[in-house]
Formats: C-alpha cells, sequence, structure tokens
C-alpha cells in the first residue's frame, strides 16, 4: 500500500514521518506492514474496515491548509470494545492508529502522518443518557454539539461548547475546544465531568464520574481533554449541560480605536456583567463585513458584539451596564435587542465573518490563526499583529473572542507558488507576538501539526519533558496519532 | 532518631507504613538514616532545618481525628530553588518529604507516616503579582486565603474559593479544595491558571500561564491539583480571580421535609439563577442551631441558605425568583436581606454549624464526613445517612453544600474507648452510601490516609492502575508524601 507523503509545510517536513519515540526505545519502523493484522481487523469489523481508495483519501486531510496523507485503512468502529480490540491488536504490532471524528481539525490532528489506521468514531453518535435534574448527559464520543443541541431542546437544557465547525464533542475534548460561550460557560475542560477511554493496549479506563466535583485521585479526566488522541481514545463523555436561559439580548457598538474596545471589555468583565459572548471585529473586518452582508448601519470601525443570557429583567440590566460602560469609553451606535430576529440582526456581521474575510479577494483560502494572550495584552497584540500583517502585504482581517484574549486572524492565502508557504509564514509571526506577550499559540485549535514547535517556548523545556514522560507510559510503542503535539 | 507510629487507625495499620512502591523496584526502605544529609540540609537551610521536638511535634498532625506521627526534620523554606535543592537531596537519598502548609487538613495529608522531613511552605506567603486589568495573580503557596482577600479589596477583586480554614492556597491546590462558592465560581481546578511546581528529583516545572484558555499541551496545571503532594511539590501559583459584586443579597427557607428543599435547588438551578451559594441544614442541624445561636425565628427543619451576587437589581430579582419556586415547593418562613448585618443574621445558623454541632454534647470531637452525590440522588443520599446515623446510635447532624450534591455530617465521637473507631465506621457507612448512588468519598476534603481504602471502588482498578503508573513515572523513588491516596 502506498500513502501519499507531504513533504512542503515547515512543521511537516520529513521529520515528521519519523516514529514520535526515539528508536533505541525499542519502536519498530511505523511502516510496519498493516496487511499483517488485516485480517484480524476484518474479522473485528467486517465491512467496516475500509481499504477503499475514497475512503482512505477522506480520511487523509481534516480542514487545515496542509498536505493530506492517506490512511492505510479506515476502521468505523462502533462499540468501546472494538476500539478496545482494535488497539491491542494494532499495539502488538506497531500499526499507528489516528483518531477521526468529524473531520474538522484546523491543525492536521486527524492526518495520519505515519499511514496506518484511520479510527473514525462518527458512527458511535448516539445519546446514551440524559439526565434533567441533574443537568448532565453521557454520549459516544462521535455525537456532534448541534445533534446535542436538537435532542435536549425539550429538555430546556443545552450544551454551551460551540467552536462554530459541526465538530464531534469527542474531537471538541480531544483538542480542548472553545468558541464564543467560553467566557460565560468555560472551555470544555470545564464542561467535561468524565471519560471512557480506551488506552494504547486496548485497556478500558473510566475517569471521573457523575458528581460536579470530586477531591479524589488524579485528575484523568483533564488529561485526557486537550491530549489530542496522543494518550487513548475518546470513547465516552459525560458532560455538564446547562438550562436554557430564560431570556438572550444582543448588543453592538464601534469604537475609533482598539485600545478603546478593548477597555471596555476588561471594564465590563471587571465589573462583572455576566457576558455569554463578547466578540471584536477590527476595522478591516468590519469593512469586509459591510461589503458582504450589506450592513448599511455599520462603519469601518472596531466593533464590539455582546450577547447576555438571564432574566428578562437581567439582560436588559446587562446589556444597560455594557452601554454605560461603552459610552465612556468612547463608544458609539450602541444598539441592543432582545427579539431573536433582531439579535440576529447585530450579530450578522459576526455569523458572517469568516465568508465576509474570504470574500475581500474572491476565490482565496483562508488561513485560520489562534493565537491567545491576557486580556490586558490584547490590543497591544492586535496592533503587533496588524503591523505584521501589514508589512507582509497579506490580507488578514481579525475577529477575536475578546473575552478571553483569543483572536482569529483569517490570512487570506496569496496567490502564487509561495502563497502558502508566505501565509504559514505569517501565522508563525503572529503565534510569536502571542508567545512574546505572554500568550498562548492556540487558544482552541490544538497544537497538531501546525504548531509543534512552539511548545517548547510556550511552555519550557522541562514542561515539555514531563508531557513526553507521560506520553511513554501511556503509550510506550507511540502508536496514537504518531507525529503530532510534540515537536521532533 | 524515634518516630511516633500509629497503628490504631483502620485505614492507618502497619501496612501503611510500607514504601508505597514494591520493594522490587528499587526503592530503599523509608527509614534510611536522615542524619546522612542532615549537615547538607543545615548548610542549604540554617536555622531553618530544625529537629526541635515541640516542631517536630506541630508537624506531625493537621486537623483529622488520626494518630499524628512526627517528622524526623522540618524544613522551612522560602524559595523555589530551596525547594528544588532539598527534593534533590532527599531523592537521591530517598528521604521521605511530606508537605506542609496550614496544617488545615481534614484527611491526615500532613501527617509524615514514614518520618523524614515536613516541607514547611508557610513561609513562602508573598503576593507576588496582582494583574488588575487580567483579573489574576500569582502568589506563592503559603498565602492564605484571607490574606490574599484582605490584600485583594482594594482592587476590588477577590478569590472565591473558600473551604471555612485558615488554609494555604498551595494546600488548597494540592487537595482539590471548594467549599461554599463552587456552585457559582468552581472549584478551586477551575480557578488555577497556572503554577510552578517542584518534581521529586528536584526540576522545577512550569505549567499553564497567564491565558484564560489554551489548548496547547497537556494540562499538568490540572494533574497536579489534587494530586495531595505525591507529584510534585506546588511552589507558586496563578490564579484567577473576580470581580467584587456590586451587591449581594441572602435568603433563608425551611421545608417541612427533605425532599422539597433538595427540589427547590434542582428546580432554581435548572432556571439558570446564578446562585452564589446554597446550603442545607437538616433537621437536627437546624435544631442544633436554634439552640446553639438563640434563632427564635427558626424552626427545626430542613433548612436553605442562600446567597446571590450580582447587580442590586438582580440579587433582588434572584431572590424573588428562589421565594417562587420555593413556595411552589411548599417552603415556608421564607424571609431575604441585602443589608449586610441581615445577611449575616439570616446565615448566622450556618456560620455557627459547626459550633452548633458540637454543643449538642458538650465536650465532644467532631469528625466530618465529605461524601458528595448527583444533585438527583442528594435527598436518598441524605436519608439513607439519616437511617444509618440512627441505627449506629451516634449524634451526626448534616449540613450540605447543596448546589453541587456534597454534604458533611459532623459526626460526634462517641465516648468511651471504642468511640473513634465507632465514629469512622459511621462514616466508612456514608462513603458507602454515597458511591452506591453514582458518587464519590470525597468531594473536598481529599483522600489523604483516610480515604485510601475507596479508591479501586469510586474509579476502578483500570483507573487506579493510571494513577499508579503516572505516580510512578513522576516519583519513581516514592519520597513525595509517601503512604497517602493510594490504597496499600
Amino acid at each position: 500500500m502506498v500513502t501519499r507523503r507531504a513533504e512542503s509545510h515547515p512543521h511537516f517536513t520529513n521529520r515528521a514521518m519519523r516514529p514520535m519515540l526515539p528508536p533505541d526505545q525499542g519502536v519498530p519502523a511505523m511502516d510496519a506492514p498493516l496487511h499483517s493484522i488485516l485480517d484480524d481487523l476484518r474479522a473485528l469489523l467486517g465491512e467496516r474496515l475500509s481499504t477503499n481508495a475514497a475512503i482512505r483519501a477522506d480520511h487523509g486531510h481534516g480542514q487545515e491548509s496542509l498536505p493530506p496523507v492517506q490512511p492505510d485503512a479506515v476502521a468505523f468502529v462502533e462499540t468501546v470494545e472494538e476500539i478496545s480490540k482494535l488497539l491491542a491488536l494494532c499495539n502488538a504490532n506497531a500499526i499507528p492508529v489516528t483518531p477521526f471524528g468529524a473531520g474538522s481539525s484546523l491543525e492536521g490532528h486527524v492526518i495520519p502522518v505515519h499511514g496506518g489506521i484511520s479510527l473514525d468514531l462518527s458512527r458511535m453518535n448516539r445519546i446514551l443518557a440524559v439526565n434533567q435534574a441533574d443537568m448532565d448527559c453521557r454520549i459516544q464520543a462521535g455525537v456532534t454539539r448541534e445533534q446535542l443541541n436538537t435532542h435536549l431542546r425539550d429538555a430546556g437544557l443545552f450544551f454551551p461548547v460551540d467552536p462554530g465547525a459541526a465538530a464531534t464533542i469527542g474531537g471538541m475534548c480531544a483538542t480542548r475546544a472553545s468558541g464564543t460561550n467560553a467566557v460565560r460557560y468555560g472551555t470544555i475542560r470545564e464542561n467535561v465531568l468524565g471519560m471512557t477511554v480506551v488506552l494504547a493496549d486496548g485497556r478500558i479506563v473510566r475517569t471521573g464520574g457523575r458528581v460536579r466535583k470530586s477531591a479524589t485521585g488524579y485528575d484523568l479526566t483533564r488529561l485526557f481533554v486537550g491530549s489530542e488522541g496522543t494518550l487513548g481514545v475518546i470513547a465516552e463523555i459525560q458532560l455538564r449541560l446547562h438550562g436554557i436561559p430564560e431570556a438572550s439580548s444582543a448588543a453592538f457598538c464601534q469604537f475609533t480605536d482598539l485600545e478603546s474596545a478593548v477597555r471596555t471589555v476588561t471594564e465590563v468583565m471587571q465589573a462583572g456583567i455576566p457576558i455569554a459572548r463578547i466578540e471584536l471585529l477590527d476595522d478591516l473586518q468590519a469593512r469586509a463585513c459591510i461589503a458582504y452582508s450589506r450592513l448599511t448601519d455599520m462603519e469601518p470601525l472596531p466593533t464590539l458584539l455582546f450577547e447576555f443570557h438571564g432574566t428578562h429583567a437581567g439582560v436588559a440590566e446587562q446589556a444597560q451596564g455594557v452601554e454605560e460602560i461603552a459610552g465612556f469609553n468612547g463608544g458609539r451606535g450602541f444598539r441592543w435587542a432582545t427579539d431573536a430576529a433582531e439579535r440576529a440582526q447585530l450579530w450578522k456581521a459576526r455569523h458572517d465573518a469568516y465568508w465576509a474575510a474570504l470574500a475581500l479577494r474572491p476565490g482565496a483560502r483562508g488561513l485560520t490563526t489562534d493565537a491567545v494572550v491576557p486580556v490586558s495584552r490584547l490590543a497591544e497584540a492586535v496592533m503587533q499583529v496588524r503591523a505584521a500583517i501589514e508589512h507582509s502585504g497579506i490580507t488578514a482581517p481579525i475577529v477575536g473572542h475578546v473575552g478571553d484574549g483569543n483572536f482569529h486572524c483569517v490570512i487570506l492565502v496569496p496567490e502564487g507558488e509561495d502563497g502558502q508557504e508566505r501565509a504559514w509564514k505569517l501565522d508563525q509571526q503572529i503565534v510569536g507576538i502571542a508567545l512574546s506577550l505572554g500568550g498562548s499559540c492556540s487558544g482552541e485549535h490544538g497544537v497538531g501539526l501546525g504548531k509543534r514547535d512552539f511548545l517548547i517556548r510556550e511552555h519550557g523545556a522541562e514542561a515539555l519533558e514531563v508531557m513526553r514522560a507521560i506520553k511513554a507510559t501511556f503509550d510506550p510503542r507511540g502508536i496514537l496519532n504518531p507525529g503530532k503535539m510534540f515537536p521532533d
């Protein structure tokens, strides 16, 4: 079987093709022949073990801008036990296994860089239990956020973590996903109560539980959240849910300069106003949105969008509190609404932001960055990033989950042979700016392939050494999503 | 040097004296002579390395009801580097090291069951930085909650995690502390952004960072939170802070039966009312409080106490929302207040609850249990626990952090030779009830010595095996707080 190899990305060279653990740790070559266990896998999964070319091609990439690599086979598992048996078999034969959910990763998590098995969990999409009184549920890892929220609606509950994409919740756990609601409801880390995880050797481990808090034992749940499929395969998840608020309101406000917008955010949060979402558009993104969504009552200025959840009186009061603070900081054109249609209109700029950005140069592809800084450094970070963008000559508007200092640039990949490389280089510069301001290279997309080289700078050599020791303890043969997260 | 050994507790027998790791892993006997490194330690710490009998006795116990064991020496460290050098020395010589903060542990965490060094962090009590705009701070591990909140008051910020005791924040991190505010602000787990931790061999590791969220690398911060000093010594902590709310209100309500009280809680939470605290007293505890605090307007009935944080209008609305739901569930005597003095009066029963419980039998000692169950099982759990208490013939009123299903019984240790043993037995029965209802043996006090034997039942053999593997990776010689958390 021939697997396509990718060579062109600066973080994705031949180096990435080597096993993650050094050869002296007894790791067999990653190209160990899959055919040695093919019969066993077929006995386990039947038709659900596929070597079909189209299916392999589908599982060779996510939504990143990296070159794909096909797996040797795709396994569509349906039960925890199947995952366990498959991993035991692959571990014994040193066959790489790369978990695959909805394929919405932006950092190459699902690319099987060493070939082997793409472990597709999308058929594990059953909602196993919803406990209304405890506001929690248990799901299989392949359930998507939308599917869960549709299921929950009649119970008056919702799951708040919203990364935008139609991701599976297993994938969201693996990449420590977040989204616009995180400022009020936390990231996925705060909303997972427990898991069933299958370890590299097939052992099935239950972590956490149904209680809201516990002070017993190491926090294995949080260790698997964000482990990007490198420590175990997340099979089932116990999630915290929240009551659908009685009322929502939205607000919109523009500023002559970025600092005033960011100061408004800081002051709103210090005042303890429980914002559900707070999003920033820079002036370029505002201009893009005006053109794309034909927003006649918006100016090409730094813009803040708010959403509040609570009682009817509460959301009105929250909006008024924000208006006051925004006004004090020179905010203009403040508008707010509680009606669903009007709220959608106020947020239209944000909802269409990605497409509006792409429309700045019709036909362009976008590369989305994911840096995060302390909120106090956000204005500074965005100004420096804007300067780097201008210097690069590339078009890249900025939107930000400004309540937690996380901002995305949609880099419009320039035309020409070196376009992709220039876009990657700009992404790296933006990460460099964030790190120099005490930030992180990724707020919610994860490390995957694209951000591996920043891990030492962000966490330090000692922490990285500890992470490698944990990896070696959990997956001594290095079969789980090899080539990801750790720098070579 | 002779160390006193404790033999009488069912969880604290000779078994606990053995090194945690089996001898075939090359762990030298734990009674390795300290004198071999005494000179080195004195060179490092001078007078701050003490073998004074009174100081050793002070460091032989926390607030648990277990027999004390004295350390061979007490080290009063002042810097991260001192911790590092001390641990490197102890690791090389297999000398046990037991971290000590304020000595407020209720589960024997600070008892140096194998002797060796008690590592006292109380002099590391500097507040290193407060970032008002980011609402975070960096502190040394020996800073106490009260000290921090006094320091923060003028900045309009506060640190919400309140375990009741005058604990150090390092100790709170190590035991995954929580308290009455957790229902709104989360436990310490949700309020730690990063740490500086010293590993067993002296390596200094920085975890997390200053950003509110990051999706890069394994969550080492959460791995150390709740690790009870068995994976590393927490030296510095980056904490999330919160704005002091504009207004607070308190409410009080009584119910004819426990189920109605618990149902009220569930419905309040489902309605999304952002309660800051919600506490339950059972009828026996209510009776104790009436007698102790002379509360003429309270009946000996199941009682709920609420606290709300927000704007003036917001806290009024929240109290009204709760009154409505409580009324629907047969709540009586509903009162609420915003004035500080009146609020204190409403909460007086809760503030004095522990002393009121002890006063039920003057001169009695209390043993506090810490079980937690899913909120939906709370009424059932408390009814079963009440039956077990009655069957035991022991007096033990119940107070609960009912918003997260965590409840404490204050077991009045009976008189007589077997009194302590009967109290421990009742504690074990209560844990058994919680576990049978899908709960945990500890919501916030931790495992320590007292709850070790429940870990397998709560987490399963597979998870415990994974935890042991992590322990062996971090502390291969087993010097860090040996004898704690893991069953023998």
